[in-house]
């Protein structure tokens, strides 16, 4: 029987977005090439080859995603490692890994929540922005620990992420207040905040973060104040084409989220989706591999995804 | 004839808010000044000690407005310079620098517009933030002078004053851009913005700013990437409360302007009105008596104002 | 009836330090210059002369202090102003001036602490270094307004002057806390300090602070944790002889302040008294004139003390 | 006698640079003005009125310069303020001011090199760009009051005017170094220099300092190291213009003083002349008034140059 | 035989203090695994399973040591490694590994002294705070190396070790000053410091140090005037339990250390031992691996100590 | 046969300089060790021991080269992990992985230019510093990538490199503008630079950039007006020497490069040919193994050439 069908479906589940959210693509891909490993091969350099291909197309399949390079990528090293083991030996073990590797990831965001908890101390108040899972599960968790902190929540225009972060963290108990995007600089002062937290949508080699639009000016606030700002995320979010020089894109999306299209005529509207917070304005990085600093994403990336220059 | 009345309706004017607008009530009271200048009086001394009590009267109508002092510190101050001229005289000459005084004021949006478009520099993408009339009038005097300027406009949440400004630049013909609060920063390097200017609701003695909430991380955005942050005024925003100490407290306005009541049950919402940018964020301030340092405050409040502490 | 033996005995008693402290010496000087008004001369133009000759003495009688030549100056500005008086009325005004001035001073601690006390904030944390009158005499006052704040002290090694701050401090009923000078960032940051006060031995013309060794360091912490830095001094500590470019040498003072001699063989110690505050640390000065900022101060040094080059 | 051909030769002179040099054209303006106080007139307010005329006609005879609206300024705020005296004392006060002020622009050089000797201590080693008369005479009255400095000096490309530095200073018998203008970052910390000081070829009303180019990267350097940037200039390269809002346009001169003509073709050469040094980067500005701080720019305009808004 | 009784008097060794010191009590606790490495054994598996009992009861010996973790964890790292050896490899193997990592740590003294030594430049006038084993084997060395330096040692209130440093220095040769910690800022500038080298407490995952009270306000001056700040430290002195994200707890000790209890009545005095120097302050950490930038340590946590999260 | 003729020469030839440039030394020095694989040898430990002779004799040749060491030890690390392999698939497996070294040291300037050209983003416009291979590589392949870029090279005195590398960007069709040193500042701001890109003489391990002199002040100019400043260089220019703190001594070149022999005489001049830039001032170091921040030089150099003290 051939695996080919799961990987062609899979790819084209991706393609056509109907598997998204980051996580869930990393972990169907590598589902995949798991099925993969069962196929007939005549020996473990065939089987490899079949899966070299496999993991391209799998990669192809949404060229802009992070997660998804990261995972396959990592399946592949363990793999290329293993190619001098007999064939039963080779697809045992790296079926091993690849369950090993989605058990991590479904539990990175637990790990994450408790580290980032530890990182907390009691009495904080807190400022974060937008609407990050892993910064909602840190608060909480560290709610529960007894830690008697205090939320504020940024409404996080256009969208108004800010309004599920404040009912999240609101329902759990935690004395939470919400402002507008402007008033992060008066406030951070007046209400004496202690640390930042924040998301990512994605870490670049170098340590830049790419997370949230308004992220970036929150930061500087953050600095101005010597204010510990704190990134908290999967480590599959960290960016492998930004080791090969690539810019990340920030998405533009559609002025109708800011503006009722023709109120304003003649007047150009701009909605970027993200902006780049600079490596030196991040104190940590809260991962399920432990609290990094910012500069410690290029080896995360050589060492958890085996990501490698082929020169 | 007694001109009572007129300075008792004019304080009352003043306190019920039936005349309101820094501008406006400034004027009210100067004029009311002037018009006691008529009033019976035995000698000089006599008139200003009903002038004094007069003054002191307008002063108390609204303690925290900042353009009334000002108004009528500087017709005091004229006032008893002159206190050895004969009464006819003195009349003569209080009641013409009264109305200088107020020829001033009135000239003095037009003479900012005219000196700030000289600090515009053809081709020079301009980030504005909230509605302010000498802003406006600075970038259209601009304009009108054939510099090929660009502006972006800050939406300014919450009460979105930045369509105002955007549909009367743009009106103007003005090449406009509207964003949200938050993509400040990308956009200003995005974009390259080569100058910031906002307008003023005060100016402290040290040369602080108090503006529309947002403005201090804006101007944290233009230090981080060395682009100008200018301010444009009519001096009589100076506040001189502030050479005696008086902190400025920001206006917390209706939560009703953030979000829908009830919306996010057990959230704290708060909404400054105002944020405070530190002197050393600003490279110049632009008034009717020229282009100054931010820390010239206290001179201007002192040429202009004759503020003086009585001790 | 001459007055020259008044001249002559507190030039004396300036010289043998009988008469100290900034404000002693500069009443002191100028009361001399009051009964040198009533000596015996021709015209203005002859006493005038007298007069010129008795500031030069008085001025050489301590030529590194700040508040003699000021004082001293200011009184003879009115002089030369008034010089085409005749003799008598040029007696009157000078002599009525100079109370004026002796009265201003005399009352200038009192509305420092009247001024300064409005620039604190209710629920305030503040930290104060060394032993200032001002800063005592602000924070009391600040505190018999009903602000409730707090304080903390440093110990200011080598002398402790700390100690007679706490205790001033807290016998007024203010809660304080005295740490060790090396303490102040962490507990800067830990007791999240909102304002530092100090006092001045000298304000130099371009804005610089010239206190107790110990305070740049503070002024360092301050900016980094974005904390308003605050001088409060009286105008008279404004030095005339830095707008002439002198630099104001810092006192060596005797090692056995800081260690037993002896006790460390060999190793050299050094005991300076004083270090300096860039302008740019310092947020405000809070002179009896009112809260200027730093770089006012040559403004301040022209308009009150009639500092003038003869060039 | 009609003294109109001495104003018109003076204004054709300054027209086609027959006068050149700040000074010069500065004291040949105000000799024109005294030469025209004789002029015949039936009153005060006739003569006035052709003075008036004079100055315009002799401020438009050099549209960039900044010293001639300076010193026409001045002599015209003069002359407004004695309006109202008779003819014959109008001519004599008025006669009287302008000498006194050329005179006073004679001596401004040799009294900045005595106020800036004060400024620099023993030992000092000090670091300059470019060749500025007002530096040179500040370096050389301090070697000669016996302060054992050293000077480093920028070679200043593309027109090497630091040989002319390097040559005068070395004459004079103090140590002199000559490095390219690279190699300032490392030779200020290796040479552990403790000032900088710079001439000026404009001081605006904000305080920046327009001077040679490379003068804006030094003054980046000093601050990093946290060097002492002094700025030494007549108080007539300060610029009303700005005040008004003026930007400096910077002058783009010759290629070929950078590159043989042709010599890479194809590649376009730029040859700024001067750059732009932000008040926040000085320390203080020497002026033969006394040391400032930058931001008292705007206080000397007003103060000295009677310079004053039409509005 | 059993290793028991060894363990667990190690374990109560550790406990009672009766074994103290960061290096001791390391290692002590791995060669407590040493003898446990003997232990009567079915297999490698059964053994490895009484290690990780004996490593799980020493670390909890001393919950806030860092060293004893590192010590610990890397042993168990090898013997990870080494599972699949039969017992006999096994224990040869593992005992080999922590005979080596004892050496190692025995000479990490010695390899710091020569590898800081040489960062040290002829000349240098180098600032410490405290008294580090480190900091003095690196300047004696350096001044065994014929390097001509010059020391500044702080007093380092409230105990005073600076006097032990300045001893130690001094008797060594090297040319010693003392002065109070307040006199960091003005003598770093005045006596023309190039660096500053200062031990460690703990150093956190992101590169944080902990280190001896003072150290971060001195590091504040040595980045204003860009000065190098170098730590000089054991890598075993690495905290493993930030990269979980714990908050290092900043110890508060005896008052009496302070001031002479009761003497300020009713004035609070705090007295904590450590505080937090951000890793962006730090130039470079100096450990028997080499010379690391701060970022790093997260890298050689990894690396050496085997720390690995097991999620 | 024996391949020692082969080392002597080698280590000859570098001796004499005959082989120079960094990247030719490292590569006959390697040539040199694959060599020396083939020689007689009883075992695999026999032919280690030979090897590590050579070793450091080559290592010995050019003390102060950075890219010798580097080469020599990475082959010496393959070397001793396979110490354990029979002779023949001893020799057979370093001699591969010496080739394998070769080609990707021999591709590295190709594979840093398509990396490079990945961060640059379309209508850039560039700064560089004189000439560098690797920069003018990444700038004409980002030019053959279709993006419109636009570079600007200073003329790098005092040997004007920058001539060069204008010849080589306008050649390959490149808009290419020319500035003296001191023009960045300005120019940078004025026409909107995006990027500063410079090569690099030695990286060390704290991520400091050693480079041509001039870089170091470009460098804060571009933090000043936050401009991405970008290092672009093959990693074997990263100094494993600064590991063990070694501090890389600038080069002193001749006077005679900078002003004629005796043209000022009794004038000292200093021609330094490199300075130091700071890691913090440093965006991401660009690398034929990707983009790495600066912080993780320390890592390359242990993961690419094994470096690793022998303690």
């Amino acid at each position: 029987m051939s695996s080919r069908p799961v990987l062609e479906e899979t790819v084209k589940d991706i393609k056509t977005m109907k598997i998204r959210g980051a996580l869930d693509i990393a972990i169907a891909a590598v589902k995949a090439l798991d099925i993969m490993c069962m196929e007939d091969a005549h020996d473990t350099a065939a089987l490899l080859e079949k899966l070299r291909m496999g993991a391209r197309k799998l990669k192809s399949s949404r060229p802009t995603a992070v997660s998804l390079p990261n995972a396959v990528n990592y399946v592949m090293y363990v793999a290329e490692k293993n190619k001098d083991l007999p064939i039963h030996d080779f697809r045992k073990t790296l079926s091993f890994e690849i369950r090993k590797f989605v058990g991590e990831q479904e539990r990175a965001l637990e790990t994450i929540a408790e580290i980032g908890a530890n990182v907390m101390e009691p009495g904080d108040v807190i400022l974060t922005h937008c609407n990050s899972d892993t910064v909602v599960s840190i608060l909480t968790h560290a709610w529960k620990d007894a830690k008697k902190i205090e939320v504020i929540c940024t409404e996080s225009r256009p969208r108004y992420q800010g309004y599920l972060t404040a009912k999240a963290l609101s329902s759990a108990g935690i004395p939470t207040t919400l402002i507008i995007d402007s008033a992060v600089h008066l406030m951070m002062k007046k209400l004496h905040v202690d640390k930042v937290i924040v998301g990512a949508d994605t870490i670049c080699a170098n340590g830049d973060l790419i997370n949230k639009i308004g992220t970036s000016q929150i930061a500087l606030c953050a600095k101005e104040q010597d204010v510990d700002f704190i990134a908290a995320t999967e480590s599959i979010k960290f960016s492998p084409a930004s080791v090969m020089g690539s810019v990340v894109e920030i998405e533009e999306r559609d002025p109708a989220e800011v503006i009722e299209p023709g109120k304003l005529r003649g007047v150009r509207v701009l909605n970027p989706a993200f902006d780049v917070t600079d490596a030196e304005y991040i104190s940590m990085i809260v991962t399920e591999y432990g609290v990094i600093p910012p500069q410690a994403a290029y080896h995360l990336l050589k060492e958890k995804f085996g990501w490698e220059l082929n020169i």
